[in-house]
C-alpha cells in the first residue's frame, strides 16, 4: 500500500505539544506560519510517496554493493537523490548563510519523519550529511565553512561521520587512527574506521568525512581526540574538484536490515596518508562531537517514529482488508476484517499510541533547540539547551524502542503473510533494528539520562519538567471529560512514580551509583511513558478545546496511551527502587 | 560459539518445577531414572552442538531451494538428518507400540529445545512428523497406522500438516480443498494449501501429508472438514514405495527467517487428483486437528526456549569476550567486559530469566501431557488433560513471545556487530519471528486462553492451579531467606493480579465478551508472570534445600524474575480491568 504523510498527526503534535502557534507568536519562528507548515509537509510527503517509498523495497532486496572500492547504490536511488537536492529538500535545515533555507528544527524534523518512514536507508544519508554539516557548523574554521559549507548544505555533496574503529565504538577513548601534522597547516590521517555509513557511494560528487583522529603526542584517553575534515576528493581554489585522497572504502557490511544504505569499512592513508583539515582545536574532537550529536541522536529517534508510523500503515491496511472469522460487520457464514477484531484493535491502537507519543516528544525536543539557538535572552537559550540535553536520550532511546516495538506488532498484524518478505512487514522489523543501536545504544542513553542528564542544574532541570507534567494531570483531572475515563489517575500515578524515581536516583549518584546504573533502562522507559502519556493529554486537551470532530480521534489515543500503557509506570518504578540487588548481586559473567 | 545444552537447567527445572523425582516414584515413567533422564540429555547435546549447530548458518544462508518441484535441502542437512535417525533421535518420542521409543513428553520436550536451540529450521522437520503421527494414533485406522506409522517414527517417512489455503488462515472453516470418495473407499483431493512447512524436501524418502479438506457434500463451516492422509509415493503392500501421487510443491516462500525448512506451496490434484485416506470420520477433522494441536503447540513453545537459551548464550560470550568503557575488573587506562557494565548484567538476567521461566512452563506442560496419557486413574488423566488445555496456550504464547524478545536483547548486547549477519545474533532475531505466529498466533492463544480455558469446569481448573501459585507465595514468605529479597511480595501481588483478572474476565465473557476479548493479550502474559514466577520460586526454594552451591545461581534468578520482570503484573492488571472501554470505545477502522 502506498505511503501516506501523516500530516495531520504531525500538524496535531505541533499544535497541541510543541504550542507552535505562540512560538510563532514569539517571533522565534519569524516567516513561518501554520499555512506554510503544512504546505512544507504536503510537498514533502508527496515527495516521500511518489519517490521515496517505491524505492523502499528495491533498495532493501538488491542493496548497495561494492566493487574494487565503488560503491553503487541500487537502482533509482541516484536519480532519487538528484531530484531531492533539486527540490531543495536537502537544503532545508541547512544554514542560510551557506545557502541553506534555515528552516527551523521543527520543520526539519517533521520532514526527517517523513523521509525515513518512506525510505529509511536513503533518510540515513541527508542524517549523516546534517551531522557533518552541524559539526562543522559548530567548530570549523572560516575558511573551511566557505569552501564546504555551502555546497554540503545544497547537497551536492554528502557528509559522514567517522567514530567507530574495531575494538572502540561506545568507549572512543581508545581509538587509534592517526594524524601527523604536516607543513602546510594539513594533517595526514591513517587508520581503520568501521561502520561507517554512507561512507562510500555514487549519490554525490564528493564526500566529506568528519574523522576522530589522534595526534602522534596526544594524550591517552578521550582528552587526545581531535576531528579532522577528510574529504573524497580534494577541493581546488576555485571549488572545482581536484585529486582523489587517500580514503577507501574497503568493504560493505552484510547487515540484517537497511540494506541500501553502504555501512562501510573506510581505511585512511593506504597509501601516504589521508589529507585532513583540522575542525576546532586539537584534543576537542570529542567535545565537537557530542555538541553536534545531540541534533544527531534526535533525528535518529525520529527515524524510530518514521518506522513506526510506516509500520502502522501498513498493518492498518492490511487488517482492513484481511478477512477472517466473525466480526459485528459480516454477514452470517462470511467473514470480517480483521480489525473488528477486539486484539487487533487492541494491536493497532498500541502501535498509533506508541507513535504518536514518540512524534511529540521528538517536535518537543526539536522545538527546544530551536529556543536554544533562537531565542532573544540568554536565559531562554540556557534554558532550551538543558531541556534538550534532558529530552535527548528520552528522544533517541524511546522513539527507536518503540520502533522495534512496532515494526513487531505491524509484523504480527499480518499473521503468517508478515513473515513472507514479499509482504514488507518484514523489512521494517529489520530496518528497526538498528536504530536502538547507532549514534550512542539505548543503554548509553539511558546512563547518559541518569547520570549526566538528572543532575543538570542541580536537578532543576528536571524536577521544572516533572511539574510541566503534574500541571498537565491537574489539567486533566479538572476537566471532567467522560471521554478521559481514566487518563487523569492513570497519567498522575505515572508522574508520581517518574517522580519518586528519579528522586531515588538523585540519591544513589550520591551513595551507589551502581544501583543507579542497574534501572537505568527501565527509568528512561519510565520517562517516555510519563512524556508520552503527558503531550498526549495536552493533546485530548486542546482536542476538547477545539471541538473538532476531526481531532476526537485523539482523545481516544490519549485514553488509550493512559489507560494502556502507562499503567507499567509504578511497575517499573518498583523494579527500579527495589531491583538494583538482583541485578547486582548474582553471579554473571 | 559453540552451543552448550544447558543441561543443568533443564534437570533443574525438571527437579523443581516438575517433580520428576516423585512423579518416577509413583511409576508413571516406569524404566526412567534421573541418571538417565542426564543422560539422554547429553547425548543430545553433544548432537546439537556437534551436528545441528554448525548447520545452522549455512541453512540460512543458502536456504532450501527449489527447482522443477524438486526441493533441496542446504549441503549437509540430508546426511544431518540421516544422523539424527540412524541415532534413534526421531524414534525417541514415537510410539513404542510402533518401533519408536516411547519415552515421555518430558524427555521429548527436553531433547526438542535442544535441537530447536541448535537449528530450529531442522528441529521443525521432526516437530512436523509428530504432529502427523499424533493424528494417526489418535483417529487412524489399524489399516493406516500399521502402513505409516513404523517408517514415520523411526523417522524414515517425515510428515506434514496442510491446514493453511490463501483465504482461510485462523479460520479454517472457509477451507476449499476438495475430497471426493472413490468407489475402493480411497478419496481424490484437489486444492492448493499454503504454508506447508517440509511440504516438500530431500531428506526422507517419502512425505505423509495429513490434509484437511471437504467432501463434495459437506455442509458450510468447521463441521464440514474432513482429515486425509495423502503420501508422497502411495505404499504396496509389502510397503514398498510405489507411484508418485498427484502432490506437488509449487513454490516455496522467501521468508525473513528459518531459511533452511522449505515453507510450501502445495497442490493437489493438478492431474486426476491426489489420493488420500480417510483418518477419523467424515466431518470430524478439525477435531483431531485440535486432539493433536496441543503438543504441536507445546513444541513451538520449546522451540521459543530453544531459541531465547541459544541467543542468551552467545549473547553471554560476546559479552564476557568484548571489552569496551571501565569496569570493576579493569585496569587503570584499559577497558573491561561489557558483562560487568551493570546495564548489560540486566539484560542478561532478564534473558536468563525470561528463558528459565518459560522453560519450566513448557516441562511442566509436557509432564502433564504425560500425566493425562499414563496416570492410573481416571480421574487423574482428567485433572491432567484439563491442565494440558489451560496451560497450552500459555506454553505456546508466553514462550514464543519471550523467544523474541530474548533474541532481540541478544542482539542488542552485540551492539553494532548484533546488526551484521556474521555474528549470528541477527538470524535468531529474524528466525524466532514465525514463533508468535505459527500453529495458531498468539493472539488465538489469548482468545482460546479467556473464551474456552478459564471457564473449564466452570472455573476449577483455573482455581486450582491458583492455589498452587497462593501455596508458593506462601513458602516463600515463611522461608525468611535474606537471599530472596522481596520475591515473596512480588510474587504475591502477581498472584493477587492474576486472580482478580480472572475473575475480571469470569464476569465478562457472561456480561460483555468483548471486553475480555480486548485484554486477552495482557491477561496471557499477566498468567506467563505469574505461573514463571511460581516455577522459578520452587525452584528457589529447593535451591535452599538442597544447599548445593550448584543452586545458588537459581535463587538469583527467582529473585530478579520477581524483583524486575513480575513488577508488571498489577499494572497489566489494570489495563486488563479498565483499560477495556479505550480498546473498544474508539474509531480504529
Amino acid at each position: 500500500m502506498t505511503y501516506q504523510a501523516p500530516v495531520d498527526d504531525i500538524l496535531f503534535a505541533l499544535k497541541s505539544a510543541v504550542g507552535v502557534e505562540s512560538l510563532i507568536e514569539s517571533g522565534i519562528y519569524e516567516g513561518l506560519d501554520e499555512e506554510t507548515l503544512a504546505a512544507v509537509l504536503a510537498e514533502a510527503g508527496k515527495f516521500g510517496a511518489e519517490v521515496l517509498d517505491p524505492l523502499n523495497g528495491v533498495g532493501d532486496k538488491l542493496g548497495s554493493t561494492v566493487k574494487d572500492g565503488v560503491v553503487t547504490t541500487p537502482p533509482g536511488w541516484k536519480a532519487a537523490y538528484d531530484q531531492f537536492v533539486a527540490g531543495g529538500w536537502a537544503a532545508l535545515p541547512a544554514p542560510a548563510e551557506f545557502g541553506g533555507q534555515g528552516l527551523p528544527n521543527i520543520v526539519a524534523m517533521a520532514t526527517n519523519e517523513v523521509w525515513n518512514s518512506s525510505n529509511l536507508s536513503f533518510g540515513l544519508g541527508p542524517l549523516l550529511t546534517h551531522g557533518a554539516i552541524d559539526a562543522l557548523l559548530v567548530d570549523g574554521s572560516e575558511e573551511l565553512k566557505c569552501i564546504y559549507l555551502p555546497k554540503m548544505s545544497s547537497g551536492e555533496w554528502m557528509g559522514t561521520m567517522n567514530l567507530t574503529e574495531p575494538h572502540a565504538g561506545t568507549d572512543l577513548g581508545h581509538i587509534r587512527t592517526k594524524a601527523v601534522p604536516q607543513a602546510d597547516g594539513t594533517y595526514k590521517l591513517s587508520g581503520t574506521k568501521i561502520f561507517i555509513t554512507y561512507g562510500e557511494h555514487d549519490l554525490s560528487s564528493n564526500i566529506i568525512h568528519m574523522v576522530l583522529a589522534r595526534l602522534p603526542d596526544a594524550p591517552a584517553g578521550t582528552r587526545g581526540i581531535s576531528l579532522f575534515l577528510v574529504p573524497k576528493f580534494l577541493v581546488n581554489k576555485d571549488g572545482t574538484l581536484g585529486a582523489r585522497n587517500d580514503v577507501l572504502c574497503a568493504s560493505l557490511e552484510h547487515k540484517l536490515g537497511i540494506h541500501a544504505s553502504p555501512t562501510c569499512v573506510m581505511k585512511y592513508g593506504e597509501k601516504d596518508g589521508a589529507i585532513g583539515y583540522l575542525v576546532g582545536q586539537e584534543g576537542r574532537g570529542l567535545n565537537t562531537m557530542f555538541i553536534m550529536m545531540n541534533l544527531a541522536r534526535l533525528a535518529v529517534g525520529v527515524q524510530g517514529v518514521g518506522l513506526a508510523e510506516r509500520a502502522t500503515q501498513r498493518a492498518v491496511a492490511y487488517a482492513r482488508e484481511r478477512k477472517q472469522g466473525r466480526t459485528a460487520s459480516s454477514k452470517p457464514g462470511e467473514m470480517g476484517p480483521i480489525i473488528e477484531h477486539a486484539d487487533i484493535r487492541r494491536t493497532i491502537l498500541q502501535m498509533r499510541a506508541l507513535t504518536q507519543a514518540a512524534r511529540a516528544i521528538c517536535l518537543v525536543t526539536a522545538r527546544e533547540h530551536d529556543i536554544a539557538h533562537r531565542a532573544a535572552s540568554e536565559a531562554e537559550r540556557k534554558a532550551a539547551a538543558n531541556k534538550v540535553a534532558l529530552l535527548t536520550p528520552i528522544a533517541k532511546a524511546y522513539s527507536t524502542d518503540i520502533g522495534v516495538e512496532v515494526a513487531s506488532l505491524g509484523l504480527q498484524v499480518h499473521g503468517g503473510m508478515g513473515f513472507i518478505e514479499e509482504t514488507g512487514a518484514a523489512q521494517y522489523y529489520r530496518d528497526a533494528r538498528i536504530l536502538p543501536i547507532y549514534e550512542g545504544t539505548n543503554s548509553v542513553q539511558a546512563i547518559d539520562l541518569v547520570t549526566r542528564k538528572l543532575p543538570l542544574e542541580g536537578g532543576k532541570v528536571m524536577m521544572a519538567y516533572l511539574a510541566e507534567f503534574e500541571e498537565t494531570v491537574k489539567e486533566v483531572e479538572a476537566s471532567n471529560q467522560p471521554a478521559f475515563g481514566q487518563m487523569g489517575k492513570r497519567l498522575g500515578e505515572t508522574v508520581k512514580a517518574l517522580k519518586e524515581t528519579s528522586m531515588w536516583m538523585g540519591k544513589q549518584l550520591q551513595s551507589n551509583p551502581e544501583a543507579a546504573m542497574a534501572g537505568a533502562t527501565p527509568y528512561l522507559r519510565l520517562f517516555g511513558l510519563a512524556a508520552g502519556g503527558h503531550y498526549l493529554a495536552r493533546g485530548a486537551l486542546a482536542a476538547v478545546r477545539s471541538g473538532s470532530t476531526a481531532e476526537v480521534p485523539y482523545i481516544g489515543l490519549a485514553r488509550f496511551f493512559a489507560e494502556n500503557i502507562t499503567t507499567a509506570a509504578p511497575g517499573l518504578a518498583t523494579s527500579i527502587t527495589s531491583g538494583a540487588d538482583a541485578v547486582l548481586g548474582v553471579e554473571v559473567a
